[in-house]
């Protein structure tokens, strides 16, 4: 190991440093099931940094049927969706997201990840332009960036800025590619206006329902119900790691946008199928989505509590509305490690998110909610938040 | 959908004019466990695409593992490893892992695609070189090119162009990655001169080990334990979704190696974690892999078997010698698309690797074998194979 090429390993100590000062947040080992209440080194811990929004990662039906999945096909795909890993199950699930989802038709990638690799490397050709919002999640950029095309940038959630670049490439192929929800902020794009535009200079329109699906709309179909445009997304990315209660990811769109991913896209042909556990998991909570409504009420009761909560303490909420997502900003990035031990010592766990991924000054405490969070889990929080916040000086 | 960037899906008729033609492969809806048997569209077919090498996919430990874990801690790791994604169980496996194959640490990423991407973009930094292979997997071009340093191929598993641009670099970082068994061709790395060249450049070296783990060696630790250089790899990449029956990546190296790549990958950082019922299953068929030796025995007895068969029909099978991966050069693409609609038709389930994956007029048709084969299986394809062979002209 005298190679130069690992100097860099050698010299990065910045976790270390971290952990020796006890503020190193990161890989935290769950001992428990992944629920609103976590077993972290012995001690319970209330959860307000997971996806799991709707609960549904251990419903006993998802459960059920996840290991049912498992029995009748095995534990591996054993080989790509192109070759042989794909089962009637993984197009069975398909189906039933494109109907979902109001889509001619869907493919199931193994993550959320490969799916924007796949789709944007592959829809963004020589000479073509992808027009991103700032804060697009990193997997949609790195799908940019493994395209032949040229990248753009527009300040987030500026539509002034959106179509300042729109009119600069008026005469280029462009897609405008955006989040629903955006991860960190849990603020909502602006897609009436991103429609518009799009309209305008014809543009296509790509939608990262991550955060969204199961989450928004009415019937939880995504940013598009909420706002009553989903025939105007051209092609709806979401993944099934969250309301979805596994794994995976899927692009839902024209059939002939769908057949040409699906026999392009570097990282479903080189990547090995979505197992089968995965697979019938997903099946079973798009079925719990549409039966037990419930959960998306009691998510948004909780959201609109903590959010109401929190801004009664005086904490500063950005730009969050309507989404399960609250981030609480905190200043300093030694800050947010600070705020984020206290209350990990006092039993919630959340998550810290700093420089680079916000600007310097402007370090964030990352909630998000659950439908199975009780208003004692919730109480239980604002109420460490609270004392943590006045001791930090951030209220 | 009136945008000029979905131009190029409307006007990709190649698999729509495969599919009227009887010729299209791909996308094979599997209707039954992934084992040497399997059934589509109601017809058995013989497996002879798989990278169930050792037929774990279906071994009932394996199943019981896997819904065991789906039991205890849910159906999804509900978040990132970086976050709120790791469980205890996450951590026993890397543990199990890195043991195996003799490295201080390891990190399993939710895919086998996602660790090479993770690993060599952030180990190649600016200024820094990587020096590939070829016919390198398409997941380490994506991760080199995803990185911000410098890519170089040299010829396929040739020394002499290898330390070409070694020479050429001398004064560089540098990093020679390479495939421990090559996917679509069988071969194995020149190991023992590719560290040769490594140690007199001061290169680091990265192997995948992908279709190696479970297979090569006197133990299945893969090409490092079959050429008794197990300690000259600096950094192992292998899948999970092969002999382990799963799916997901590991990395092992030294402690600084995995921790700066933990820290810093953008594909571990921001994919969802493998849920708990994949990392069963990788648990149980570790063990396996060390209690029943007779599966890795059985698999060479097998594609030893089959090599030796073709050659003696007077298949061309290129260089694969010590693998179970054995390529049947057979042409033009056309040819290899209609050997694999005959084979498919006489219940032989093959694939087709043709231009630009292979030279033009070199397509394969790609072969693999598992354990669970028998003798039976193996004596039907021989059949079907020589007997199509002539019928088409191949030999």
């Amino acid at each position: 190991m005298n190679a130069g090429i690992f100097t860099k390993c050698l010299e990065f100590t910045i976790p270390a440093e971290l952990k020796k000062a006890g503020l190193y947040p990161y890989f935290q080992k769950v001992e428990s099931a992944q629920g609103p209440e976590v077993t972290i080194d012995g001690s319970k811990k209330i959860v307000v940094c997971s996806n799991n929004y709707l609960g549904l990662a251990n419903h006993p039906k998802v459960i059920e049927a996840s290991c049912e999945a498992a029995r009748r096909y095995g534990t591996s795909g054993t080989g790509s969706r192109f070759l042989n890993g794909t089962t009637d199950l993984h197009e069975k699930v398909e189906t039933k997201f494109a109907k979902f989802v109001g889509k001619e038709s869907a493919i199931l990638f193994t993550t959320g990840h490969h799916s924007n690799l796949g789709a944007l490397s592959t829809l963004i050709g020589k000479g073509d332009f992808v027009i991103t919002d700032k804060l697009d999640h990193a997997s949609m950029i790195d799908g940019c960036r493994l395209s032949q095309g040229e990248i753009v940038r527009y300040r987030h959630n500026n539509m002034g800025d959106l179509e300042r670049h729109l009119q600069r490439y008026e005469d280029k192929n462009k897609l405008i590619a955006v989040d629903g929800v955006f991860s960190m902020e849990g603020d909502i794009v602006n897609l009436p206006e991103v429609v518009k535009l799009a309209k305008k200079y014809k543009a296509g329109v790509f939608v990262d329902d991550a955060h969204s699906l199961g989450v928004l709309g009415k019937n939880g179909k995504g940013t598009g119900e909420y706002f009553n445009l989903e025939n105007d997304i051209d092609v709806l990315m979401a993944t099934a790691s969250k309301s979805l209660a596994s794994v995976g990811g899927f692009i839902a769109s024209s059939k002939a946008i769908v057949e040409y991913i699906k026999n392009s896209a570097r990282s479903l042909i080189f990547t090995a199928s979505l197992p089968p556990a995965c697979v019938g998991a997903i099946d079973m909570a798009l079925d719990l989505i549409v039966q037990e409504p419930q959960r998306r009420a009691k998510l948004f009761e909780n959201s609109n509590k903590m959010l109401r909560e929190f801004k009664k303490l005086g904490f500063n909420t950005s730009n969050s509305s309507a989404s399960p997502i609250i981030p609480i900003t905190v200043g300093t990035d030694e800050t947010a490690f600070k705020m984020w031990r206290r209350l990990f010592d006092e039993g919630v766990f959340a998550s810290p998110v700093i420089t680079p991924a916000v600007p310097a000054g402007q370090a964030i405490i990352r909630t998000s909610y659950m439908a199975t969070h009780t208003d004692e889990h919730l109480d239980f929080m604002l109420d460490k938040f609270e004392k943590i916040g006045k001791k930090l000086g951030i209220i």
